[in-house]
């Protein structure tokens, strides 16, 4: 990280706070010499640049504004300016006013210098990077197509602000290019099905945390969500209804352009394959298939790979497939074939016999081998899990590690191309922290220069058992704006406190394109509640998030027919109120004496107070409701924990030692609220723990 | 309003309250000796059916469910169940789980005795009525049709409570049938357009509200939203890129009829056509267009009543769309032609002589004339505003009335159907109280029994000067509700706080269907104070409410280039503060000694002390937000208005008298207020008035 890029990150991170507690801390900063800051705010800039150089004064956008272009660009772009002064004018007022009352031959306060259009087909190789120059008297955005341009205009939004009675954004000088080319999102429609408008809202917050490549996980045991005419009964049979007709595909497809986002299919073959084998069991390995995976009970099946009819499936599919996906790249899944159906078939154990093959990985590499000359004859190369990767298989094969680093980087070392998965499965619940530390290519990396370059990236995944359309927002964002960065920022970006003073800012703009992460779960608490203003339950939420997807499948059992519908799904996964906590206590404990340990501690007061004054009718919702029956008992927790965090508090104000027996039960109380209970976890444990700590050892 | 149902209403409301306010509530209620209720909770139905009998227990949906048919029914309605299913699921859980997993062959909890499947295009004349009657044991539903089944679906949502620890329902009889055949929302998606995702999400609440019209104003002079293959230059030059497919019209159209509404398109003609004269200027009367009326320079046009191939050109446009929109009705506007261009135009004033038309009035007659018998050979009905009714037309034409009770009234003494639309247009901000007092045939009316039954409803209507995708809900809904029910339910339904208890409710149910009247407007206030938790924004918006359209058109233009992103799109009309308060403010002062009077003072006090908490930070927020500039005055105003509050409730506890002066200070205060500033106003200050002077006469 340069230091002209760090001078900008100097001023403490504060998140989501009140109004009335924004003007204390601004009250408390000034009293507390800081060194000055170059300008009157930190940027709120995410993904981080790689080189951002602060100038002097502003740029006002309030007495007048047009936007235009120079050189060579694809109608994409013009659409993107569009939607650009649509997000502008929304924030500012009045820009689309200025826009048309502009005079034809007006100047440009906005100059968009662009190259050329991009490849008709988005790829690997082309360029992302951009620089943006904005001085008191104008703004310059130069890229070499389309993608860097986009990019751009997403960071000038991040750039506006309206600190001083006008809409203005800071003189500065960005030279912005991507760390890794393949910074992707896996989204699963199959498990849950989520119509078009949330995949293209998906799309939408994307090209905010500048992700280019979305994976569409489209089949599945669970359903085949993707309209074939030449196999028409994949969705037919194995659907309930609920897929995409090739016109929606091409839609999502050309939305996804239109933003700068490649997109590449899944069809998991020859695992995961129930729902074809449902609708072809010609194609199946002799399973007997009523219906997809819809509840536990129900079987699963895999595509023979002895038959050679399902070659010619494959070979058509892929064709019809790849006329739809235009990306170089296709997705043939591989993960968790169990081959029991292959053992237990004679015909195909006859096959493995024939050949040689004493494991069914013998006969899945075998598969692939196969797989390659159909994807190549169709210009397509091959993405898939880590099982992919066996012996024997070509270079031009690019793997997706769900198994971890050292998965990728054996490949690597191999000579093979890939992208890493494992720490980003937002159903694993971890904090956007977490997953921002979890490098791609750490800086102890063992491989060699030329092996880093095989790592192309990475992607977030976002599996759908535990999600629909109601949720998926606030399970993807804001976390994912961390991850995203990961992707793009330097490697030495690795501020975390920054991290999170920029991600609640960006939470604002995702809600300008509709992201429904802060509504979803609110608007599920008031059904809950069954009230427009359920207070309590949200002083409860904010300081609870769910359990990991292992800890939810153990105790739920999340197939088709399971409601999601309760207390763990209105609550998110690293609310605000644990770094706010934690930030809390850290300064109560580490400044003891200073005014922002008493700012600290009334804050910590007033938060304990709450949950003591929610916890008696939370109680008592939770025994009417059916759907909150099960949290009972977290509410009572909720007072006790209060209580606890009330009395440390005063302990350590009077500076008076707690009674004896005190801290035993304390202790006894943090233990007894780690244990599994309405699938919620407390947020605030480690931190209550040093503050009872502290207080006992007084 | 018989006794029966008079009996499930009797509970006192209260609105939106917080779980601790709950409480308390219930315990002074408790302790307030009232007659015993026939349930545990008043019914939250609306619109109010035309006949309910409580009966003995509840039927349990929790232990086993299954819904079934019995009768003849369109698919439509197994489409219906399964939103049905999918909504009760998310309110109780395992609902679609224990659907799933009943055998074939297994009895129905809820079973839909349907007589057959209503009519192939949805008509005026279709039986809506049903009858639900729940039992301990199993519910029935019966109809005579899809329409009347899907009506009591919806009504069997709203009889389901979850209040003790179970999904239940309550045993019941209701017996329903609309007041009024035609009860419908216009909707404006001109001024600014709606994409089909709003327009289906509006469908959805109507089907809520049992509204059944969708009348689809899709022609004005600021643009012209329809496809025409005939006449494509209609949107290619007409609609800025916004514009319905007539594949997406049709997707609209089906979407309705699987909601039991209907779709009637409007395009207005002559006048209101300057979208036509700019896409065909040969069809104009000589004015010079270069631009659809987007700013208040705009010049606008009429169509050319004297020119044959205007004619042509309408006869052509209404049997393309008539094939589109199936609805025997088609409305042709004719509302506000002026006639200026006729009148300036020497071809069509020589028109004028030949024929003797002496106004332009008698050339609109003429053009209505030559319109019928166009309509009529394509099979539809002709509907128009006002104006359409001139001497010489036949009797088959139907009239909306945006002039008024007296309007319509003439209309049906000369024989004419009609619908009333004056006191329900949403953009006026009435309350909710105001619009569902208003009858459409009041109990004094002077019409006869026969004539009466010329007036087939109402329309709710909202234009779109002011409103975008983003508010669009805030502002129909809930409103909508009680006007509704206004046009499904008895005459003799009255009870304004009742209306409310309902409304609040049902609130909730709007959300479950994805209407964003609650987060729409919160979003915004997030997007104005920049932060996720907006709070003194949300207390100052709490107390506010847009001012009327004329109000802020005079102030502000609202031409398509204005921005809608300012505090006055942030507050809704009628929020339910205004009643909590002037409810409060009636206990305190008609019952000055009761408990009831004590717990109103303090929630009084805690929201004036709210007030005087939120007014500095709020007058900072203003000063720094080019966005809230204009506000800072009301700002200043909440904490002044606080004061006052705050002091009348102090002499009026003390028992002591104010200082010589107080009373005119605080009077020439709310003189003050009422002033015109930041589009928006005060809810409460008539209450807030006789606080003050209950105060100043102690």
């Amino acid at each position: 990280m340069n230091s002209k890029k760090k001078s900008l990150l100097i001023r403490p991170s504060f998140v989501a706070p009140t109004i009335a507690s924004l003007a204390l801390l601004a009250f408390a900063a000034a009293a507390n010499a800081q060194p000055p800051a170059p300008s009157a705010q930190p940027l709120r800039l995410m993904p981080l640049p790689s080189s951002v150089q602060t100038g002097q004064g502003s740029l006002s956008l309030n007495a007048h504004f047009h936007a235009g272009f120079t050189g060579n660009h694809d109608p994409r772009l013009d659409a993107a300016l569009d939607r650009f002064l649509a997000r502008l004018d929304y924030r500012c007022g009045g820009i689309r006013r200025m826009q048309h009352d502009a005079a034809a031959g007006a100047s440009n306060l906005l100059t968009l210098q662009v190259a050329g259009p991009g490849a008709a087909i988005q790829n690997l190789d082309e360029d992302e990077s951009y620089k943006l120059s904005v001085t008191p008297q104008g703004a310059t955005l130069t890229a070499a197509n389309d993608l860097g341009a986009m990019h751009g205009l997403e960071t000038f939004l991040q750039l506006v602000n309206m600190e001083n009675g006008g809409c203005q954004v800071p003189a500065v000088t960005i030279d912005d290019t991507p760390r890794f080319r393949w910074r992707g999102m896996l989204v699963d429609v199959v498990r849950h099905f989520e119509p078009v408008d949330e995949v293209e809202r998906t799309l939408d917050a994307m090209a905010i945390a500048k992700l280019n490549v979305f994976h569409w996980h489209l089949s599945d045991d669970e359903g085949f969500r993707a309209e074939s005419k030449k196999f028409p009964k994949l969705t037919e049979t194995a659907s309930g209804g609920l897929f995409y007709t090739q016109d929606e595909m091409r839609e999502v497809v050309a939305y996804a352009r239109a933003r700068g986002i490649r997109v590449i299919p899944e069809f998991d073959m020859p695992g995961h394959s129930t729902s074809e084998v449902l609708a072809y069991p010609e194609y199946g390995s002799g399973e007997d298939i009523k219906t997809v995976h819809l509840s536990y009970e129900d079987p699963r099946a895999e595509l023979d790979p002895s038959n050679e009819k399902t070659y010619k499936f494959i070979d058509t599919f892929v064709g019809e497939m790849g006329e739809i996906f235009p990306d170089d790249y296709y997705h043939v899944g591989g993960d968790e074939t169990e081959g029991k159906a292959w053992l237990a078939n004679p015909r195909i154990k006859a096959f493995m016999d024939k050949k040689g093959f004493k494991t069914t990985a013998e006969l899945q590499t075998y598969f692939n081998q196969r797989l390659l000359p159909i994807l190549a004859k169709h210009h397509k190369k091959m993405v898939g899990w880590d099982e992919i990767l066996t012996p024997g298989l070509p270079k031009d094969i690019m793997i997706q590690s769900w198994r971890g680093l050292e998965s990728l980087s054996a490949a690597a070392v191999q000579g093979y191309t890939g992208m890493l998965s494992t720490p980003y499965y937002l159903d694993h619940q971890d904090t956007a922290e977490q997953m921002f530390l979890a490098d791609v290519v750490p800086s102890d990396t063992k491989l060699t220069p030329d092996q880093q370059k095989l790592i192309l990236g990475g992607e977030i995944c976002m599996w759908a058992e535990q999600i629909n359309p109601s949720t998926i927002d606030s399970r993807i964002w804001p976390r994912s704006l961390a991850i995203a960065e990961r992707f793009w920022s330097p490697q030495s970006d690795r501020d975390v406190p920054d991290m999170y003073r920029r991600m609640r800012a960006v939470s604002l703009e995702l809600e300008e394109v509709g992201i429904r992460h802060i509504i979803g779960p609110k608007t599920l608490r008031r059904s809950l509640a069954g009230s427009t203003d359920p207070e309590a339950l949200d002083t409860f939420a904010s300081v609870l998030e769910p359990v990991s997807f292992g800890d939810r499948e153990d105790t739920q059992h999340t197939d088709a027919f399971q409601s999601l519908n309760r207390l763990v799904d209105s609550v998110v996964a690293d609310p605000p109120a644990r770094q706010q906590i934690a930030r809390d206590v850290n300064t109560l404990l580490s400044t003891p004496h200073s005014p922002e340990a008493a700012l600290a501690a009334m804050r910590l007061r007033h938060r304990f107070e709450s949950w003591q004054e929610a916890s008696p009718s939370l109680q008592a919702l939770c025994q009417r409701s059916s759907r909150l029956n099960d949290a009972a008992d977290r509410a009572h927790q909720l007072g006790q924990l209060a209580r606890a965090g009330l009395e440390s508090l005063a302990y350590l104000e009077n500076h008076t030692a707690p009674p004896a027996g005190w801290a035993d039960q304390q202790t006894s109380l943090l233990a007894d609220v780690q244990k599994p209970s309405a699938l919620v976890k407390y947020v605030f444990l480690p931190d209550l723990e040093k503050l009872v700590k502290a207080a006992a050892t007084r």
